[in-house]
């Protein structure tokens, strides 16, 4: 029997709590669970061809043109003049299918310009818990799962995503939690799962109860805190790189 | 019935997540569950008049003298030539009564000292959680609980103490949590309190599981650890004032 090498899975609960140095080389799973991970997933599930972020709506703006379409939110909400907000359920076929979305959210599109090092860049949330453990548990590589965080701050909804992930993707054998972030993380995934509900009930309960979630319920976006909270429901792995972020395989 | 007004209660996983301007006229419970905040309140328990923290071995060795013991650690064990380690059960009446501990440790102190603004310091960890709420519950001013981690990283049983003190702070109804680190933190102590074995078995498995509760296993320091995982086993509240903690009063 060969011996399988054990890789350190670390999480960080902000950008500014790791260096793109410390990221070089890695896989990285950027996490923006509320909503920006499950929007830009949906985009590409419903046949967008690519999303390319930008940090400011300027960039964005710059980027019009025939055959793009430009999505994001300012304070939650639609930015005046653009064609979509950041809700995954606008992001349909009939409205995206074969088109490039120019897609500006400045916390999820930092993180992403942050991990530039990696080796590769892949976006996480519930929605698409298995789909990335499936395509990172063979990994040779160090993981690093990297919250977006809104404003600077640690967000739960960001580091529950993180927690079902690292839980699995221990589960699934070779990735070792090396840090206690990853720890408490995973600590939140299990007190999901303890939800007399089940876990399904546990991680909404959490997401709702988190800030991005209380936001989400005072701008009437209930259905999308539902569906960014349901696991698995979007079930494509985005991958960023060469600025911008297409539908991965499943390797 | 006059209002009773809600204070924020506000969680900082590490120093450099909050400013020092930010804490300036707020209570500050800092926190360095393994092992630091635990032996600053043993040494006080058992008649110290007050401990003096310093960020490094030299500034202690400067401050030698009669009355006077050095305490610390570095490594997790006794510094060369100094009187004292950084284990709580070493702190002994016969030892420290009556005297001045000078003691040193990197991340509890720069933690203090990041909260110089504050308008009251206090030292918490999961051995003083009621001695805490006790005094804090009633405070008209913002509350921040500040975990000073371990050489710049997170740490989980600086986060689970957070959690148990804030998830009481809250129940005694005046302070309201103002973020999702805070969220966090009392995600981590309702896992403890979900544990098949109750409380404080919770307590002790994510003790255990944290990176410092493995240092100290490693080191053959399990006593330390139970002893720092026991819910108010030493309910004292020390206060950091003026370069020095004491005893203080439960008001």
């Amino acid at each position: 029997m060969h011996a399988i090498t054990e890789r350190p899975l670390a999480v960080h609960l902000l950008p500014a709590l790791v260096t793109p140095e410390a990221l070089a080389g890695g896989v990285v799973i950027m996490i923006d669970a509320l909503r920006a991970s499950v929007t830009i997933s949906a985009a590409l599930a419903a046949g967008a061809v690519r999303v390319v972020p930008t940090l400011t709506v300027e960039d964005a703006e710059r980027l019009r043109g025939p055959g793009r379409l430009l999505g994001g939110e300012r304070g939650g909400v639609l930015i005046p003049g653009f064609d979509l907000d950041n809700s995954p359920r606008a992001y349909t076929p009939e409205r995206v299918r074969g088109k490039e979305i120019v897609f500006t959210t400045a916390n999820g599109t930092a993180a992403l310009l942050h991990a530039r090092a990696a080796h590769e860049v892949l976006i996480g949330a519930v929605t698409n818990v298995s789909a990335i453990v499936a395509r990172v548990a063979g990994e040779p590589r160090a993981a690093h799962i990297l919250c977006a965080g809104t404003r600077g701050e640690i967000t739960m909804d960001d580091c529950l995503a993180a927690g079902l992930i690292a839980e699995r993707l221990v589960a699934a054998g070779r990735q070792v939690v090396s840090d206690d972030s990853a720890r408490m993380c995973v600590g939140l995934a299990k007190l999901a799962a303890a939800h007399p509900g089940g876990l399904g009930a546990g991680v909404l309960g959490l997401m709702s109860e988190s800030r991005g979630g209380r936001g989400l319920t005072r701008l009437g976006f209930e259905d999308d805190l539902r569906l960014c909270s349901t696991l698995d429901a979007v079930a494509v792995v985005p991958v960023f790189a060469g600025g911008a972020i297409t539908c991965g395989r499943l390797s």
